[in-house]
């Protein structure tokens, strides 16, 4: 098919990028632009819809706000961001593997508070919500030793599906946040949610290409959690209900399987009705799997 | 080196396509998550890489207004629309080739007015310009018969390098637009400017990555034609002066050899200093070339 067209064309773009290119931006533009003309002449794209392409990416940036990164979201959607947290974090064992990786998704803060073992997140109301008692220990990938020190730094959504600072009528700010320190052997527990599937905002750019394409907007429940401990590979991760129905459909493809957890119900605890073992394995900064991690060190230079 | 991956997460995201996905909208969106899924583990994108992209894409919309298209600008750049209008234009025959198409470019108005033969688009003064008489005649591409009636609709930048409406302060609406209606034989003539080389706004998206790509932003001079006529293919294109620098690297990849044209002085004309023949070739709507154009009749049929 491609053959009816200019086989020089692309070389002939790719050839104009100038001595002063850096290898790395040489490489990774480059690449991207390839890879657009492939899809143009793999699909002929029309000048009909390449226009509407040009339309959605300026409704991108145009529907984006401090705080609403709609470029982010449209990422999200096509699976991007999923895979570059594969392409970043991926590490190849010969045994167990460490806690999987998952997207950091839009709604992290810098800001959320360190809190006591056996504290509680919930700070505000969470009508319908279940209060759970989280609890477990961070072990070393390679000793199984407990990792004394280790944060957790956890976020979620209310039980209304929305994060404090998209529900500021409801929520006070670092509601549903918090770091928690593990103790002397490794363990921690805190009080949080059952967390609740909700739906990406769809009155977006996002919106309309998950209209084009008959997909739901429906991503699972999930708690978020930022794992950091010194002399180990973090983990940012999300944990699923196993009895969610979206797990295989997640619309920004963020499930995997060592992520998804079982609540419990629990007796004899005021301040909980619900249960949640849930233990995380890091790797040590100095190990690397037995596939070397291949990603070039040369990172594209130059800031935008 | 992709085996490194889940083989099976771009197949997953594809798979989520609904069953009221159009067919065409399922080919082509399908297809351009495929290709950046490919880039992302082609050059194994970094987290920073990635998020750069996020907020280069987020400018471009945020640098857009009604009359500054940079979604449109990017893609020229990188030579999509270059190619979406070989794609849509490109007719194979078996002997002499109608005059080849070029891109539209986000200058052209629909409010041109029409002006007799032997009129000039030429309003408003441009110092440094160089007035021609562009002439020629349009023919039929397979009787070659001249094509009365035929309409030559044609813009330009003043010896400023600047469109009537980037330029209110020189320029009045129109000047260096107009549409020519061929006479009976096919025939017209006007009054133009040899054009100017000019540099694509910098100030933008489009600068930050002609910067990363170390590449120039100009443009050969050119002067853009739309030609239109009953019963044939029309054809938008530019036409470029042999002797400009930039005639092999222009930054949008519009120029094609048939294009390049020769301007030579001209004597006992008070009005031009410059010739210009240029004679424009169509093909009939009813002439499909040797191999049929294969382009898919479904278009992206939902509106965005």
């Amino acid at each position: 098919m491609a053959d009816r067209f200019d086989p020089k064309f692309t070389g002939h773009v790719l050839e104009t990028i100038g001595p002063n290119c850096t290898p790395r931006n040489r490489l990774v533009l480059g690449a991207l632009m390839r890879h657009v003309h492939e899809f143009a002449r793999e699909v002929e794209l029309t000048v009909d819809e390449w226009m509407m392409g040009v339309t959605f990416i300026n409704s991108i940036g145009q529907a984006s706000t401090p705080i609403r990164n709609e470029g982010h979201r449209i990422s999200d959607v096509i699976g991007l961001e999923s895979l570059v947290d594969e392409v970043a974090h991926k590490l190849v064992t010969d045994g167990a593997d460490p806690t999987s990786s998952s997207i950091l998704g839009p709604f992290w803060s810098p800001n959320a508070p360190f809190r006591e073992n056996g504290g509680s997140i919930i700070i505000d109301p969470a009508p319908g919500g279940k209060p759970t008692l989280m609890h477990g220990k961070m072990t070393d990938l390679l000793t199984g030793k407990g990792i004394p020190g280790a944060v957790v730094d956890i976020w979620q959504a209310s039980a209304n599906g929305k994060y404090d600072f998209q529900d500021p009528d409801n929520q006070s700010p670092n509601n549903l946040r918090g770091k928690f320190k593990c103790d002397e052997n490794g363990n921690y527990h805190f009080y949080c949610l059952k967390p609740t599937a909700y739906s990406l905002p769809t009155d977006s750019p996002a919106g309309v290409l998950l209209r084009l394409l008959d997909r739901h907007p429906m991503r699972p429940a999930h708690i978020h959690l930022m794992i950091t401990a010194d002399e180990y590979r973090g983990c940012t991760t999300q944990i699923y209900p196993n009895d969610d129905p979206y797990l295989s459909t997640d619309t920004v493809f963020a499930v995997k399987d060592d992520l998804v957890v079982d609540f419990k119900p629990i007796e004899g605890d005021p301040k909980a009705i619900l249960d949640l073992e849930y233990n995380v394995i890091l790797a040590p900064k100095s190990y690397k799997g037995v596939t070397p991690h291949t990603q070039s060190s040369i990172g594209l230079e130059s800031k935008l």
